[in-house]
């Protein structure tokens, strides 16, 4: 049984650490959609707004291309800060070393190759979805967990 | 007066406990958006790619009603994360436990009736309105209160 | 050497309570989105939802001044979770504390200067350009960082 919060949140602790770790690995693989999305809308003359358009003499113009990276970049937004704050509650519970670090290195993995599958490579389906869900339960999982654990 | 921050974020007391469980609750009520989403695309046969269409002899579509679930989950997006970053603040101040518990368990409950009344059965206005600003003004009364007392 | 959590984590130490402060910030300064995208609504009489144009005789409609603001809100969506995390994971390798409340300080600053440029006047590109990247260096800076200590 543990009595304090600092014998789970701690410098030395392999959880915490991991958590930390991945947790910083998933806010630079966020960040990766931003170039891949300009990357899209320099290679497809796909600008939103008009100051971006115009000294390129173009008009603002929708492009599947770009929509495609936006559509993987929010699928992150909705994944993302939400395993954080999983995660961040499913290690209060105590879990076993492995046990966690095997689940935020899979999420972690999943949301890597959801981008890969979705938007620099179009693999057909079910690739994005298997990604995609690997993710979502994972952070369904650490949740629930956490709800019961705190009831 | 607090000395150490363990006071305020420890295993048993109840406001951290309490940040914790709605946390998690609040990560399954984002996640309940993504089948929400999924349902009315398979009921409208409105996909958004054609590696999701195609197999299914259809072109990509936009649906109203798919749309609709996807403004709900923004606007999930665009008000959960701040409140776990005020809440988390909030804390800090040491509110009194009742009042805390209360602001967590009321913006809880006010997101679940947004979603409700916006994206599962439309109700006239204001009842929308009205749950979007029942958490609005919670997270931005936690925000104001931590930025006045960490100033 | 840092021994303990605490010696970073504690409700006297000036980068913590920088932190706090400036995430108590951003988290109002997302929240301006709001009532700057139901201004440009009202103007330019443009719902999104049949509930909301019909009481006012009007169709949903989609308009370029709205998309503007929704854009600017959805870019901080993009940006200010992740530095919430980058920024936690970067007070924990025990960052210099001038240093740290500087890039807090102006990674705030650059938010409110790339909305104001984006959304409210709109002023030529590279302002834009520059205000984002601003606080996108900064989240990767921090991001970068954190992942080495925590190697």
């Amino acid at each position: 049984m543990v009595n304090s919060i600092l014998e789970i949140i701690n410098l030395d602790s392999p959880v915490f650490r991991g958590y930390v770790f991945y947790s910083s690995v998933l806010v630079l693989k966020t960040m990766i959609m931003a170039p891949l999305t300009g990357r899209q809308r320099f290679r497809n003359k796909a600008f939103a707004n008009p100051e971006d358009a115009e000294p390129r003499k173009l008009k603002p113009k929708i492009d599947e291309n770009v929509e495609r990276v936006r559509r993987a970049h929010l699928n992150d937004l909705e994944n993302i800060p939400i395993f954080f704050v999983a995660g961040f509650g499913y290690m209060l519970t105590n879990p076993a070393v492995g046990t966690a670090l095997m689940l935020f290195r899979v999420f972690t993995i999943a949301r890597f190759v959801h981008t890969l599958v979705y938007a620099v490579v179009v693999v057909p389906q079910p690739s994005r979805a298997l990604a995609w869900a690997t993710g979502y339960f994972i952070t369904g999982f650490m949740a629930v967990k956490t709800l019961m654990h705190f009831l």
